[in-house]
Order: C-alpha cells, then sequence, then structure tokens
C-alpha cells in the first residue's frame, strides 16, 4: 500500500478512537418490576396521612380525600404481587391528592433496592399517578449506586387491590444508566501494511 | 485498489458505523412557552396552604409568610398571560417558603401538557424560585410521554400579578430529550471498488 | 494515490466529523465539598420541624422522632466543618424520616452556591439518607445556571455533632455536566493527497 494511503488510514483510526473515547454517553438499560405495597391502615401498615389538605374534597374520589392530603409512605417493595412473594427493597417518599377534581397523585419516592444486582442502589422515582388511566408514567430522575445517572421511567399501574386499606402498585421500571468509560469496547480500525 | 486497502476501508466503516450506532445520546432541543396561573383564593382558586410553617416570618415577604409555608397547586397552564387564553395542561405540586430571610420559594412540580404536540407527557420540574430575581432559573429534572428523559432548565418569572390573590408566572422551558436510535442518520462511508 | 481511495477517504472523514458532531454528549465532571450545618434549634437556627409525623415513633432513633416527621432547612454551606468556615451557599428544602423502623431521612434538596466559578448556580439534590451507614449516598437530579443539567451522586456523611442541635454534614458532589457543543474540540481525519 502506498505511504500516503497508510498514513491516513492511521489517522482516520486515530481520529475514530478518540471520537469513541470522548462519548460519555452510552448507557445500557435497567429493567426492574417490582410491586409496592401501599397499606394505609390495620396490621402490618406502612403508610399514613401525613397532612391533612386544605381541599376543597375532591368529587372523583372516595369521600374524605380532599386536595392537598399528603400521605407518607415506607412501602415494602416484592418482587410479584402476593404480599408474601420476595422483598426486593422499600419505597420511602410521599405521594399527594395534586388535583382538585381528578383522581391525581403527586408521587415522590425513592425505591431502595436490597437484593439482586442492584442490592443497596437507589431510584428517585417522581411524577404523577393519574389513576382514571390503567397505565400511569412516571418519571426516573436519578439513582445511586450501580444505578447512579439512571433516567427513564415507570409504567405504574394497580396490580391488585386487596382491600380497602391495601393497594398493590406494579412498578415496571425502563431506565439506563450510563455505561463507564472503561468498561466500554472501543472501536478501532486495525491498521496494517500489505 | 489493492485488496488491502479496500479490507482496510471496509473495517474502517463498520467501525465508524458501530461507533455511531453506540451513541445513543444525541438530543432535540425542546421549547415551551407556559404561563402559570396560581390562585391562592377567592372564585376560581387552584392552590391553597397545605402547611402552616413554623416561622420565623419572612422578613422580606408580605406579612404573614412564614418560613416552612406551603402552598399546594393545581395550576392552569395557558398559552398566554389571559387566564382566558389557550388552556395548555396544569401544574401540580407544591411550593415551600424555603428561606427565613430572603423572599425565596422551593418549588417542587410535575407539568402536565394537555394539547399540542406533547400532549398527555409531563415535565418534573424543582429548585429554588427566587423572587427578588426578575428571571430565575429552575431544573427539569425528567419527563414522561414525548418527553421521556427530559433535561434542561425553565426560565421563571412574574407575568404578572392580576390581584393579590391571582400571580401569572411565565415558563420558558429550554429541555432537551434524546433522539430514539430509530430516529437517528446513521454516519456511514460507503465502501466500493475500483 | 487512486482517485477512488481518496474519495473513500473524504467520505469516511465526513463521516467521522458528522458523527463526533452529533455527539452532544461529552461532559465535564463538577465536583464540589460542602459543610451543611443543620441547626434545628437555639441560637443560629437554620430548620425546623414542619409537620409532626402520625408515627410511628422510630425505634432507631432518639425518643420523639416519628414516621413522617418533616424539617424545612434553610441551612448554612460552608468551606469547611467549622460554621465560621468560608460561606459558599444555602441548602433549602426538606427532609422526612422516610422509614417506621430504621433511621433513615429522606432528602429533597436544592444546593444555591454563592461562591467560585458556580456562584448563584444551583443543584437539585434527592435521595435517602441512612444515618446507619458512615456514608450514605444521595443524587443529583438536575441544576441551574453552570450547572444546568447536572446529574451524579453526593457522598453524604455525618462530619461532626457540634450539639444536639447542631449537626454538620459533610456533602462530597461528583456530578457532571454536559460540555456546549461549540467548546468541544471535533475529531477530524485529515486528507491529502499524495
Amino acid at each position: 500500500m502506498a505511504a500516503a494511503t497508510k498514513r491516513l488510514l492511521l489517522a482516520a483510526a486515530v481520529a475514530l478512537t478518540l471520537a469513541a473515547a470522548g462519548v460519555s454517553a452510552r448507557r445500557r438499560p435497567v429493567r426492574l418490576l417490582l410491586y409496592m405495597h401501599d397499606i394505609v391502615g390495620g396490621p402490618g401498615q406502612t403508610s399514613a396521612r401525613l397532612v391533612r389538605g386544605p381541599g376543597p374534597e375532591n368529587p372523583s374520589m372516595h369521600p374524605g380525600n380532599f386536595f392537598g392530603d399528603t400521605v407518607a409512605v415506607d412501602d415494602l417493595l416484592t418482587s410479584g404481587p402476593a404480599l408474601g412473594s420476595e422483598p426486593l427493597g422499600r419505597a420511602q417518599g410521599t405521594y399527594m391528592t395534586g388535583s382538585m377534581t381528578d383522581p391525581v397523585f403527586v408521587v415522590s419516592v425513592t425505591l431502595m433496592i436490597k437484593a439482586g444486582p442492584y442490592n443497596g442502589s437507589t431510584l428517585v422515582v417522581a411524577g404523577r399517578d393519574d389513576t382514571s388511566e390503567p397505565v400511569r408514567e412516571l418519571a426516573v430522575v436519578g439513582g445511586t449506586g450501580r444505578l447512579r445517572r439512571a433516567a427513564g421511567h415507570v409504567l405504574w399501574s394497580t396490580a391488585k387491590v386487596e382491600s380497602p386499606l391495601h393497594a398493590v402498585l406494579e412498578l415496571d421500571v425502563r431506565a439506563s444508566v450510563p455505561v463507564p468509560r472503561e468498561a466500554r469496547p472501543v472501536a478501532r480500525a486495525s491498521v496494517s501494511s500489505e
């Protein structure tokens, strides 16, 4: 091969490698399926009303629900909809009746994962749970541990209502996290002489 | 062309294509101009004090404002500063008097968009609204629907004060969202023989 | 060099440049070391209980701590653990006793930076502060000013307890922000003829 051609190919390979190295944006998907047990009273209670909202009473919800009602949660996360299925962590934070007219909660929780590859990691989730929709979408706004810089969404639905005091929510997490630079294969064009 | 040169160019083209495909980081801008009507009392009320703060009373604000005062909002978003302009959604969440001395609110709201190309999508916004500044900046920390993985900021200002009970805020959203991989043109070097 | 080879190399160089230009994902690290003075009573008080939680009383914490207890903070940030060291800003927001059994707070604060290169910028921090761990990790979910689109984490630890009313927290911020496109060198393969 001509020397100039080799030089050019070498330059292209170097540039390509630099471009690949400069990209800190490759992300890998994170999928988690969690069931959140919100037990607002009785035995095994995990959540409780923190603030009585100023109202008005929300006509789209059960009587006694007021705009602004805020509930603190320390809800168990499990692998299946049954309370006795494998425990996977806790959801801690609050939800508030966020509309005066519609059955909407504004949610702010941290999901603490206590099993599997993400044991010890957390996801921060925020957004709007409009219970008039069969499947709602909330935002994953961050994370820690092996879930650092997580971003994505949660498909949030009511899996079942065990009792008036025990709702089971399905949290289908669809997020991604950056792939650390060192873990990435670098695209490289090998240059050999003829 | 020599066989080795062709082989090298092919390798370079493949590597380049792989590198481009690995990049999930291309983003497209999202601009939204919204007017938020915060009506804290009287007819058409959309927000209400949720918690009376422990104080002290904040000397930089109207008398009766205490550190910690928290307001729940279900505020209408419109296309213009007039309450009667096109409705675009709701802002739901809270703001709290976050300073003991300065006229600062700590804001946490989800913007639900109900019109236009982002109908059904949400943005999660958080941060600090220092009303002593003409234009404040809050963070867009996430989103859902067509605004999944949104990140950016909101230029937040007081458009006008209709009455002591009705403030109109201008929210100039400057965010971006990732371009889905399938929607991206892939850089490709064509390889042909002479 | 053969014309076809030159043409191919030119195509490769152009594609490479386009690929590099399309990457909006390069990020630069942001490191901040801040000490947060949480003074819950007495002279110089900067935080106060906002809501008495519904309980139960948390057995892992000091007596009188109830699940749901929520504290509003307007805490000073300094450069060192001493209250008299250089002031760097304020942490404003809330923390809530987020567990019924463990010494855990759910934290939501905006860090307002008032000195140095990030003067006027903010970071939004959220997550879980499990005080049974020597070092906890919270998420950086966004930012403003020169910290727009910040993402990362905070290594959060108790630096010292000055008194029962004055805790000093160390916040070791490890985040990154996108490098604006114009600030980035573009990888480029030069193409010359023989």
